[in-house]
Order: structure tokens, then C-alpha cells, then sequence
């Protein structure tokens, strides 16, 4: 394990984004890496989901992982401990999100090739990282129980953008005012195709339906 | 009550914004009217906060508020319904954060002058808000128990601009692992000067303290 790589990742100055996602996801595809772009709000749970689901399916499939973070190596160090795969950490300077540039940064700085599946956690911030086309070829979101289930309404791009969302926390539904069913209802008005799944990063319940959604998908690469 | 006010906000094209902030805050300081720009992750409970501060405190203040959001007026419906005061609702276009200018345009179309206390509640962002003086004389933000002690640590800007911060759902502290006094000590590392206190917008716990230290800034300006 060892100390954590810590890249500074920039944006290229002359950057088209939208034609360098497209040129990565090409290239991806035909090196058959799955690049999942994980977003959400602060504090939902991403980087403890992420160590779950990794430890689950580590053994069926290669897989990576890039934290990205304004500052810190938390995450990177919390994947690199709990998980033992491989986990760098994207420093973005203060920037709010990443773009296709970055994320090419990230990738090339992977200790190795022939990842089958590679996870970017983008930085925690339910705006601005919707906004910018990273180049994977999924986008997804974990929206966390306490957080309530009318986030979908009030940030209306994320939702938008993400084939796949995570309801998380589920162990806590007892303790907060979060409906299950209206919380799809409003995922379905942003994104009707969005597939929906229920967990809790913490019990691991529901952690085998969204595994084989993911492995499937990478799989069909 | 009635229908929800809401306000197109747009950002000056010639903005100079510390400049156009640093004159709102004067002008706001003549009128005695305390601006307290409110920032925190989504979900972290800023609306909740509020209607419970403000039911506790409306007849010895006159307050009003500001919500900002990138699309819906869910907020400013809510601080209506549960309080009764002036609310109203300002959309940002997409934007992740508030200019001094899209301030301003708010403050002017609150349907009175003469207020002692006004809350603008900002993007539900960690990052993009704290970059953006607002013009308001104090910046707050918001921990919530389920986002973890650590966010100070992964977002240092928002602590350092935040001279006063609410921990809040200490109700939920037995179901998450969260160290207040880690918290505490994270937050210090950002910002030595800053005021923290711990409630329950559920509850009530923990309000008359913070009540009491909103009211004195009120009233010594």
C-alpha cells in the first residue's frame, strides 16, 4: 500500500471538452475500461460505497480507482486501506469539478494498464461536475438518505446526466423523513431511464443488485 | 402567504465583485440590516435550520429571506409555509454560486425595507459559494452529522470564509460515526476564529444558544 500518488491534475487551457470526452471514451472502449464518473453531494457516502463494492467484486474483475479532491489525500488513503486496489488521488486546485483533460491526467498517471473497470470519483458537489463531459462512458450519483428525497427537484442536471443513482443510507431510513417511493418518483422526472438502486454502504444491503448491474455493464464492453 | 415570489437572478456582465460586495455590506450597515450569507452542502438541513431559528425568534426581530437555488422554489415555499416571514426565492440560472450583484437583485426585490436580520440561503455547494462575497457582514455554514467530521479536512475554503458554524442532526449522532470534537478541531485548523455550535433542527436542541449569538450580532451593528 504505501503512500498515497497525489497528481495535480489542470486544465488544458486551449480545451475542447466536449471532442476530448468523446476522444477518450473512444479510446476506452476500445481497451474494454468501464470509466464510471461517480458524483454527489458532500458527504453521501461515495468513497465508503465505492470500498464496499470493490471488496465484493475485486476478485472477479481489475479495477481502479482516481479520488479527486480540491485538497486532501482522505479518500485516495481510505480506498488504498480498506480495499487494497489501486487508488490515486486528482488534486483539482480549487477547481470544482473535472473535465475530459483531467481525467486523462488521472488515467495516465494509473500505475498500470488493462483496467476493466475504473472508477473517478469526482469532487463532492452536486453542481458544476454535471456540467462537464469527463469522458467515462457512465455517469452515476449516490443520493443519501439524510439529505432528503427532494435533492433530485433542486439539482435538476445531475439527475439528468446519471444512468445510474444510488439511494444510500438505507439503514437510517428509521431516522429521517425520506420516501423511498417519492424519492424514485422525482429521479424518473429528471431521467426516466435512470435505473434506481437502494443500499446501505455500511450494513451492504442491496450491495448484490447494483454489483451485477455494474459487472454486467462492464462486461458487455 | 400566497404564491412564492421568485426572482430571476443574473450575474453583472462588468462585475468587479469584491468591490460591488465590499459596498453592499456598506450599505447594508447604514440600514442596520444584518446580511448572514448561509452555505453548506446539500441536505445538510439549511432550510430546516432556518424555519426552526426563525419560529424561535420572529417577534423580536423582523427578518426576511432569500433562497437560492439553480431551479425549484421548494425552499422559499417551506420557509413560508413554516414561518410565516418574508421569503423569497431567487434562481440562478444553472449558476452553482451568488455574485454581490445577483445579491443585491434580491435584496431589491424583497417586498419591504427595514429589516433587521435577512438570511440568504445559498447553492446547496461546499465549493463554488465560498469563492463569491456575497456583501453580507457574515458568512455561516452548515455540518450535518451524516456528512461526516471530516468535510473541514476536503473542504478548506468554506471553512475559512465561515465565521460562524452549525453542526447539525445531533439527534442522528448515535447511528453515524461523527466526533464532534474531532469535528471541532478540524474546523479550528481551518479557521481558528470561528464559532461553533451544535443543534438539532428536529429537536430544538441546542438553539437558544445560537439564537442568542445571531440576536447580539444583530443588534451591535
Amino acid at each position: 500500500m504505501g503512500k498515497t500518488k497525489i497528481i495535480e491534475v489542470k486544465e488544458s487551457v486551449f480545451a475542447d471538452n466536449d471532442r476530448e470526452a468523446a476522444l477518450l471514451r473512444e479510446e476506452l472502449k476500445e481497451k474494454k475500461s468501464l470509466l464510471i464518473n461517480l458524483m454527489s453531494s458532500p458527504g453521501s457516502g461515495k468513497t465508503s460505497f465505492l470500498s464496499r463494492l470493490i471488496n465484493d467484486i475485486k476478485e472477479r474483475i481489475n479495477i481502479a480507482v482516481m479520488e479527486a479532491d480540491i485538497d486532501s489525500d482522505v479518500d485516495a488513503r481510505k480506498i488504498d486501506e480498506a480495499t487494497g486496489v489501486r487508488a490515486i488521488q486528482l488534486h483539482t486546485g480549487g477547481m470544482c469539478h473535472l473535465t475530459a483533460a483531467m481525467t486523462r491526467q488521472g488515467l495516465e498517471a494509473l500505475p498500470a494498464e488493462g483496467f476493466d473497470l475504473i472508477f473517478l470519483e469526482n469532487v463532492g458537489n452536486l453542481v458544476c461536475p454535471a456540467e462537464f463531459d469527463t469522458g467515462a462512458a457512465m455517469n452515476m450519483t449516490i443520493l443519501s438518505v439524510p439529505e432528503g428525497d427532494d435533492k433530485p427537484l433542486k439539482y435538476p442536471l445531475m439527475y439528468q446526466v446519471c444512468d445510474l443513482v444510488v439511494i444510500n443510507k438505507i439503514d437510517t431510513l428509521p431516522v429521517f423523513d425520506f420516501d423511498v417511493e417519492k424519492a424514485k418518483e422525482n429521479i424518473r422526472m429528471r431521467n426516466p431511464k435512470a435505473e434506481v438502486f437502494c443500499v446501505s454502504a455500511k450494513t451492504g444491503e442491496g450491495f448484490p443488485a447494483v454489483e451485477d448491474w455494474i459487472l454486467k455493464k462492464a462486461a458487455s464492453l
